[in-house]
């Protein structure tokens, strides 16, 4: 087992992996940009190296400061934590270098996956679904007609040099498909100076369910069931749990075997998570693999009963796993807490935590790197706590979320838990009715 | 179901079935001493009534004015926790007097089980094992022999006016006894001026391992697996864990049968626990019967993932149990956290929290009415928090109990902090080698 790891990250990821190392008895190294220096991870480390200045160009994507941190410190491992450098092949690479482990993928599998069009390649060629679609432009309404046929209507029609949704057009049925051929044609032609236009399977009610897995040196690949992730405000994710109630036993099998299939195409070897969307009829469709630890990985471990982060560097020190599928056995809810002001468009809200009383007991897990008294610097991403609650159904989950919500005080800056409050109470959240764009009609009051 | 339940205690366990019954939907009325106006518990609750001044007989313990308060807010409920009133017959009898619901059990019940010999003779009807010993005083050296035969050796002799050791003898074989028997009588008298003493079975290598039982009003009871809590400070628990190290599947089987023929035979009606010595030969012998909720309940909550606050609450208002026995998933262990110098005798160390950061993360609960700037009265127990750590294993659970403990901060007073760090890093501790004696022979560092 390692003896001394690296955290090439900051913030409640890097505490967190602190933790499970501390359990572990493996030594830790924190490093820090110059905003960070109070920051809890450097408390809370065995040691701390300061590797540059506050934007995280010069500090926490800045590889060679960090590979001299490490090398002083004499680490064996590096756990990149999620963002940053934990996708980037070619920290992966000098790691290996180094001689130091990268507690995370080889560098050619992050870039199979990096790589979206080899991805879907990949992912073809294994048999996991993935939205069909035209093979690059249209050349005709005959070939767009042809495609839909094959496909299956709905079809979506999207500017090639598109955004924003013009010259975007949903098509329900051959009857339509003319007038939406020749008005995306030419509405993306008038807005992008650019008429090409492609076809896509359009994906009705979507939501974001993933799977989590795991893959060890050795080709053993087994999947920890699945996460809903659909509540997303502009792609980002806001809430998350397990199980999704839009599951089903079956689906989770199909799924389940689909995301197995995904890793073995790579021989993926550490925790990771491939992402689906699921249309109404329950289909699914591959959307991409993150080849790391994820946030709501936490979502998970409460579900399963299972440290991933153990798992993950057990997996990087050559330990094999059992290959055992997991069912969640219980219900799990993340709510992100982010220090923004919802009421003003969710923006940034940096500084100081005046005060703070963290919500405790049964089925509450807090995730956090703040303080009494902590600046939140403006330099990195807004998120300042997690909160898990767990229960033994997703109707006692929430309400254990709802009550957790409302003993969290944070004073000093504003935070997304209002936003949080409302969604719990939230009927049609309640009731499991949402897809990837329920938040674009939630309106905060 | 409630509509609303008065809460007649204070501190964590106060907020424990505030937090109950937030996620239920049932209103909550605080009441608390002048000593507590600034508790956590008056703050998260729906309403608050001040029922007297700091001291217990003036505010906790004064039924009239718990009563007048209940009246007052129209609360259909009285939650007793533990200690106070909880085990209190008389106090469940006003209650049912004026119409509103004891959640714990009958006054029948408390009475059965509060008195010592009234316990000891319907456990012994029953059928459960309890410690055998003389009926009464011994009156010869003949007798005293004939009995220690009967229940087989080792015996311990007793004074029955005595106390600190004095005139108490462990005799392990025959040929000891003529002797045990003359200097034991003799410094009896000499030290309490009445020689009169008594047998009973000596408990070798004694453990504390009590049984979670729960029992509804339609007679149907059930157990919920052990709790060892043998490590033990003056008769006052520290630690406590589930599974006990030394349980075994056919042991947690005869216990689980013996504690449910307990509960049965009082037609029990709650939760409650049945507290049993073990010896190394696991041997185990009724002690006594806690009809109420405990300190320490929470560690069969993290073990079997249930609620046992809500179910208190749901029997009492009529909900049928299933019957069904639990077998603990996890291993969990908690740390009592006092206000106390362990470096002083455990002297309480009342006074302002001047800084408080909690533990977190993955397998980490905490149940505290702390917070930063709260002032500990010095009026009442000195427990301040309880951490529980779960995880899969018994080593996992302590690696991770020794990480919480090394993030809690807390200044301003004395915690029983260190004690417990060098609690977990102790061999025989880890070893599970240890028997209800242990503290006395642990000497902080």
């Amino acid at each position: 087992m390692f003896k001394k790891i690296l955290i090439a990250n900051r913030g409640e990821i890097a505490l967190r992996i602190i933790r499970t190392c501390r359990e572990m008895g493996i030594k830790t190294v924190a490093v820090y940009s110059v905003a960070d220096k109070d920051s809890l991870h450097v408390r809370f480390a065995d040691e701390a190296v300061c590797i540059g200045k506050a934007q995280s160009a010069d500090s926490y994507l800045n590889i060679p400061h960090i590979m001299a941190a490490a090398e002083i410190t004499n680490a064996d491992a590096i756990h990149p934590g999620y963002g940053f450098l934990a996708e980037n092949a070619n920290f992966s690479e000098i790691c290996a270098q180094y001689g130091i482990k990268f507690i995370g993928p080889t560098p050619e599998m992050i870039r199979k996956m990096g790589d979206k069009i080899t991805a879907k390649e990949t992912m073809i060629a294994a048999g996991v679904p993935c939205i069909p679609g035209s093979e690059g432009l249209l050349e005709s309404l005959q070939q767009a007609e042809q495609l839909a046929h094959e496909m299956g209507y709905p079809v979506i029609l999207k500017a090639t040099a598109g955004g924003g949704g013009k010259g975007m057009r949903v098509v329900w049925e051959d009857s339509e498909l003319e007038r939406a051929y020749t008005t995306a044609k030419a509405e993306a032609g008038a807005s992008f100076k650019n008429d090409g236009i492609y076809m896509e399977k359009f994906v009705e009610e979507p939501r974001h369910i993933e799977i989590q897995v795991a893959g060890d040196q050795f080709g053993t690949v087994c999947h920890l069931s699945e996460r809903d992730c659909s509540i997303q405000r502009r792609h980002q994710k806001l809430v998350e749990e397990s199980p999704s109630p839009f599951m089903t036993p079956e689906l989770r099998q199909k799924m389940g075997e689909a995301a197995i299939k995904a890793a073995a195409a790579i021989n993926y070897e550490s925790v990771g998570t491939v992402e689906f969307l699921v249309d109404k009829h329950r289909n699914f469709y591959f959307m991409e693999m993150n080849t790391r630890i994820q946030v709501e990985h936490g979502v998970t471990e409460e579900v399963i009963n299972f440290d991933l982060i153990k798992e993950q560097i057990k997996i990087a020190a050559g330990v094999p796993i059992s290959g055992r599928n997991y069912e969640p056995v219980m219900h799990a809810i993340e709510c992100r807490i982010n220090a923004e002001d919802p009421y003003n468009d969710f923006r940034p809200s940096p500084g100081k935590i005046t005060v703070l009383h963290t919500p405790g007991g049964h089925g509450v897990r807090v995730d956090s790197h703040i303080y009494a008294g902590y600046v939140i610097p403006p330099y990195y991403d807004s998120m300042i706590a997690k909160i898990i609650a767990v229960a033994q159904t997703r109707e006692e989950a929430i309400n254990t979320m709802e009550r957790a919500l409302s003993e969290y005080v944070i004073e000093g800056i504003k935070t997304t838990i209002p936003f949080h409050m409302q969604l719990m109470r939230d009927e049609n959240f309640r009731k499991g009715n949402f897809t990837t764009k329920f938040i674009e009609t939630f309106h905060l009051v």
